[in-house]
C-alpha cells in the first residue's frame, strides 16, 4: 500500500489537521467527538443543516461545510459511520432556534446513527435521506439505494434555501423533491485500498470495470470489460435517464464526479461523452460540475448524477457558495 | 491501460469540448490552431496573459484561464508542447493594445515554440520563464531547472496585477520576482501513463518512490523506499527552504499539489506534516492551498512548493479570481 500517511490509525485525524490549518477562514474541526462547524456561528434563526458518514469519501461532506451548504459535517473512520454522540455535538454546536436538517446517505449504519442523534438531540428537527444510486437496489451496507455523489446536489440547493430563511419543514420538502428528481450510477476501474485493510478492497482484473459500483468499492451491476467512454456513458445515462423518466425537452444539471484515482482529461472527456448521450435523449444540460466531490479514496473511476431542473432548483444552484470544495 | 477514453487521438479534443461545455460561462476553446480564451474578450488597455504546455497537467493551464488569471492557454499534445501557430493565434486574439505577457515553464520545447511565437507576434510582448522545482538542475526536457506547480502561483498574482492596470514591464518583474521566491519538489508514489503510449512511463516496484520527479515522470534525484509522509515533508521543504533561504520568521503560502491519482485526504495529510517541518524552521504558513492543479496524468504523487510572501505578493494572492479551477 503506497498512501501518504504515517500510521494508519492516525489517518483521519491528521488529515483533519491539515484540513483545519488550510481552510481556516472557512471551517473550525471539533475534537472529541470530532465534527466539522463553519468557522462562523449559525445565524440566529437559520436552519441548521447537518451532515456526515465516513471518511474517505473528501471532499463530501467536510469540503461542503461553508455558506451556502452545510453548517457541520461528522467524519466517521474510513467508510464507517460516524457515530451519534459525533451528530449530536454536532447539532448542539450549530442549533440556533430554528432546528436542525440532518442529510443522510442511506446506508444502515449511517441511518441508524443519525436516527439514535435525532432522538437524542432535544430542539426540532428533521432528515432527509439521499438514495440517488440506481445501479442496485440493495446492497452490502444497505437496505433500497444507496446515497452517493447526488448528495452533492441535494447539500448545495438545500443549503442555499436555508440562507434565505427558509423553515425546517420547508427544507425538509425540499431535500425530498431534489433527491426525487436526482439519479446516479458509477463505474470503477481500479478497486480503493483502505489504509488500515492495506490491500485492495476487491480484486479487478486488468481488463475489467465494475459497472455500478457502490463509493466503497461494493459490488454493483455487473462485472464487464472495459469498454470505450462513449459506450460506458450510454450505459450510464440510460439506467439514470431510464430511471428519472424526464420528459423530453426537460433542463438538467450534470454532475461528472471523480472517484479520487481519475484525472481532471477524462472527467472532462466523460463530461462530453454523457452530455452527448442525454441530448440524444432530448435533455438539455444547462449546469455542469466536473471534479472530485464523492469520492472513494483512492478508486480510479466515476460517477454521472443527472438533476432534472426547475426555475426553482436551477436559482438554488446557482446561489453564491463559500465551501472548501465549492466556490461561485 | 484502463482510461476513460474513446480513440487515443481523439483524447484531446475530446477532453477539450468536455471542458468547453462544461465552462461555457467562463472559457471558450477555439480550434484549427487549438487555444482556450476567457469568454468575456480582453478589456482594451489590459496586459494579455498567455501560459500553456503539454496536456496532461490539468487544470494547468486551460482551468487557470479567467478574470483574475490567464487570458489564454494553448494546450499541447500529452506532454507536448504547443506550437507556435497556437501560441500567435492565442496572442492575437486576445491582445487589446497593451501588450502580451507569456508565462512560460522551463522545457526546451516549451521555450523555443514561445520564442518563436513571440517573435512572430508583432506587438509589444515579454515573457517570464518558471523554473522552481528544487529537484535536480537538469533534466530530460530541459537544461536548468523544471517550472513545475509554482507557476500556478506566478499566474495567479500575475495575473491579479494585470487586472488593476499594471503595465508590460512591471507585469514581468513582478513575474520573475514570484518566481524567484517560490520552490518545489515533487514526490511519486506510481508512474503515469500516456494514452498514446498505452503503459506506464516508467517502473517503479511496490516498496519505492521516485523522490524529486518532474511532472512528466522524469527522474528525480533519488529512488528511494517508501517513508511515513513526516519523513517525505521533511526532505521535501529541506530542500525548499534550504534552497529560498527565506529568514526565519518569515512569512509562506503553502501549495499541496496533487498529481492526479492522490486522494485530498492524503493531500491534506500532507499539508499538515510540511506545515509542521516550515514551522519547525522558523516561517509561518499565512495561505494555503491543497488539490490538483499541476498533475501528471493519473501519476499518484504530489509536489510541495513555498512562496516567500509580503505585503504586495499576498494581496495578490487574495485578490478576487475567477476560473474553472480557482475561485475565491
Amino acid at each position: 500500500m503506497k498512501k501518504f500517511i504515517n500510521r494508519v490509525d492516525d489517518v483521519l485525524a491528521e488529515a483533519l489537521d491539515g484540513f483545519d490549518a488550510a481552510h481556516a477562514d472557512i471551517v473550525r474541526v471539533h475534537r472529541d467527538p470530532t465534527f466539522v462547524t463553519r468557522a462562523a456561528s449559525t445565524r440566529t434563526g437559520k436552519v441548521a443543516l447537518i451532515s456526515g458518514g465516513g471518511s474517505g469519501h473528501e471532499p463530501m461532506h467536510a469540503g461542503l461545510v461553508g455558506m451556502g451548504m452545510l453548517d457541520a459535517a461528522c467524519p466517521g473512520q474510513v467508510f464507517t459511520s460516524p457515530t451519534s454522540d459525533q451528530m449530536l455535538a454536532a447539532a448542539q454546536a450549530v442549533e440556533s432556534g430554528a432546528g436542525v436538517l440532518f442529510i443522510v446517505k442511506n446506508y444502515e449504519g449511517d441511518v441508524m446513527n443519525f436516527e439514535m442523534a435525532a432522538e437524542m438531540h432535544e430542539g426540532r428537527h428533521a432528515t432527509v435521506l439521499t438514495n440517488d444510486d440506481v445501479a442496485v437496489e440493495d446492497s452490502l451496507y444497505t437496505t433500497g439505494r444507496r446515497g452517493v455523489a447526488g448528495t452533492v446536489v441535494v447539500e448545495k440547493m438545500v443549503g442555499a434555501a436555508a440562507e434565505t430563511g427558509a423553515d425546517l419543514d420547508a427544507l425538509q420538502a425540499l431535500g425530498q423533491k431534489v433527491n426525487g428528481r436526482t439519479r446516479s450510477m458509477g463505474v470503477a476501474l481500479t478497486s480503493c485500498t483502505v489504509p488500515a485493510a492495506g490491500k485492495p478492497t476487491f480484486e479487478l482484473p486488468e481488463s475489467d470495470i465494475e459497472m455500478g459500483v457502490g463509493i466503497h468499492g461494493e459490488p454493483g451491476r455487473r462485472r464487464v470489460k472495459l469498454m470505450p467512454a462513449d459506450a460506458l456513458a450510454e450505459e450510464m445515462i440510460g439506467a439514470i435517464a431510464g430511471d428519472l423518466r424526464a420528459p423530453a425537452g426537460a433542463e438538467v444539471l450534470l454532475l461528472v464526479n471523480g472517484f479520487g484515482g481519475t484525472p481532471a482529461m477524462e472527467l472532462y472527456l466523460m463530461h462530453g461523452a454523457a452530455r452527448r448521450q442525454l441530448e440524444a435523449k432530448g435533455l438539455t444540460v444547462t449546469r455542469s460540475l466536473v471534479g472530485n466531490y464523492c469520492t472513494s479514496l483512492d478508486m480510479a473511476g466515476c460517477s454521472l448524477t443527472v438533476t432534472a431542473l426547475d426555475d426553482e432548483l436551477r436559482g438554488l444552484w446557482d446561489a453564491p457558495v463559500h465551501t472548501a470544495a465549492l466556490r461561485w
